[in-house]
């Protein structure tokens, strides 16, 4: 099944040349890499990121969470190339009239951000329109020798990720299910890029991307993009964010979504050789993170995940077309989603019985 | 008087910090110039420039145009700070449902510009939203030994610009007159960000801008940025376009107007030295180029133009609020500048006889 993000790319693209000094591939790499001459080693990562459906739906109303989230989903890209963030361009649409204290508000997410990474706002641009819109464009350094993007990963490595998932889309069924039943925030999302972690894992890993687009669309890239498989070994419920888990509780809905939804949780998730784990350990161990083992790298290009006592290839191109297809009738998206995990249960069952 | 864009990002980056590799300081130059490392001399200049106002006031209705621009003008902010482009990346929020032939376009005239810059897309964003919206982020290389900025100019340097003015001005003027008098287009509007020149004035020029909002603001944030002022000694009718000219003819307004407005034809204008004039004009002369003198640097904080027989101030302050005050109420737009012009013809008058 092709995706349909992916086609959309592949055709905006297609009338364009490609830089010499660009070292990644289209989609190959969460930032792009490009060499400051043709033969140096000193390589700058470059990236942007708009925060436009998450505004229009109503999932981000606190400013701050707008700022805070502008520089952290392009932070994010950085950390997944082990770049060194140089800093940020913001460019602002301002609807008219916008209050000063909410203004204030927006400003200072975006500065307690770049704070947050040892970074800063290096200008922008600011524009009136009928609706607000923000785009980051961050800007960091790397080498030839320390290169970390989406390919490479092979059959037999170990997949990693830094942290627990699933709590961007807790924050995002939250506010949906708010919507409906009237409010009472619990969950708290305000997700850090891991550039400390990304900055200690290049050269190490093979692979590495962040989750920003949440965990299954992120496996399903890198299985697309390097033609492998991936086999998670852990439990569901010892993979997700405790707040995640509460969610989907609350929302009585089963746990591995918080997997599927596409409001993701910025964790890195990467990919490192047998011979490189125990550096991997180590280096993190000094850097005092903690990589958490997901799984491996399988030949077949399938993803799967233990669900209801036995191992479920996930169908995460259908997945991750849902989202596109559904728009904004999350109620819709949310059945689609549960009738694939009735599939699930059913070819359980079957298996259980046969 | 103050200018309500600079109070507008002056309250916008009041809580920011700035980085300690950055050269430039707000507003001080048209792209960002960052430092690579604390003592080498490689700089980079970055710059963002969205497209919002353009497309959502109907002046640009023809994808291949958009896609032009969204490149020019950020290319042009590298132009003017002398820096040598690497590539440019892209974010686009286009509504649901675009034609496929629109779309291509749209990015047909990205490539063009690209390529007439000698540079590449080297990646971007895509979003869906209720408007079209096109964000670029420009970026190149410069050093610290041939740094250019807006900061610089002194009483006694000559003023240049790289070409005529007022085209962009005519175009958005045309356009305004066919939407009342019915359609009949005949400015033809792509300006070519001036990176050659701006390639070969660096290390020789004192200071330069870009005229992206047009010539008159460009003088006046070049006067508030050095605490100098500048007097013209061209003709107006010589230093505008013939495009500009016919434009004002055939619109029944006074010529200077097309150097009022605030949509810009995107040449270099800059100061040097009376020094290193002969050197900027050898240095030009052997790029195959020509600098268009239009006057000189004076002590004395103020525009002064050649009107009605006379030198005349104009309150450029006045002029630039004048777009934000009317917003997009181009009728009551022009009828202001008009009055203002009223007021030039009667000083001018009165001094004749006195």
């Amino acid at each position: 099944m092709t995706i349909a993000e992916i086609n959309l790319i592949e055709r905006l693209t297609q009338q364009f040349r490609r830089s010499p000094l660009q070292v990644n591939r289209l989609q190959e790499a969460d930032a792009e890499i490009i060499r400051l001459d043709p033969r140096g080693s000193v390589c700058l990562a470059v990236t942007t990121d708009s925060i436009v459906e998450e505004i229009a739906s109503g999932l981000y109303e606190d400013p701050y969470l707008v700022g805070w989230m502008t520089v952290m989903a392009n932070m994010s890209d950085l950390a997944a190339v082990g770049a060194i963030p140089l800093g940020i361009l913001i460019s602002e649409v301002l609807p008219d009239g916008v209050p000063q204290d909410w203004l204030a508000e927006l400003q200072r997410g975006i500065e307690k951000a770049c704070e947050a990474c040892g970074s800063f706002v290096l200008g922008g641009d600011t524009n009136t329109g009928g609706q607000l819109m923000l785009t980051g464009c961050a800007l960091g350094t790397t080498s030839r020798e320390r290169l970390l993007s989406r390919t490479g990963a092979h059959a037999g490595d170990r997949l990693y990720v830094t942290g627990f998932l699933g709590v961007g889309n807790a924050f995002a069924l939250e506010h949906f299910m708010n919507h409906h039943n009237g409010p009472g925030e619990t969950v708290s999302y305000q997700p850090f890029a891991r550039l400390r972690e990304g900055q200690s894992i290049a050269g190490i890993a093979s692979a590495c991307m962040d989750t920003s687009d949440g965990a299954l669309t992120t496996l399903d890239q890198l299985m697309r993009i390097n033609h492998v498989g991936f086999e998670i070994d852990s439990d569901v419920e010892s993979i997700l964010h405790p707040q995640a888990r509460l969610a989907a509780e609350g929302a009585d809905l089963p746990p591995w979504l918080l997997l599927a939804g596409q409001h993701g949780e910025f964790e890195l998730m990467f990919t490192v050789s047998p011979e490189n784990e125990m550096k991997l350990l180590e280096t993190a161990d000094r850097s005092n993170w903690q990589p958490f083992r997901l799984g491996r790298v399988i030949r077949c290009e399938e993803i799967r995940l233990p669900l209801y006592g036995r191992e479920t290839v996930l169908d995460t191109g259908k997945i991750r077309n849902l989202s596109a297809e559904c728009g904004s009738e999350i109620q819709r998206y949310i059945h689609e989603l549960c009738l694939i995990d009735t599939t699930c249960k059913k070819g359980a069952l079957q298996y259980v019985y046969s």
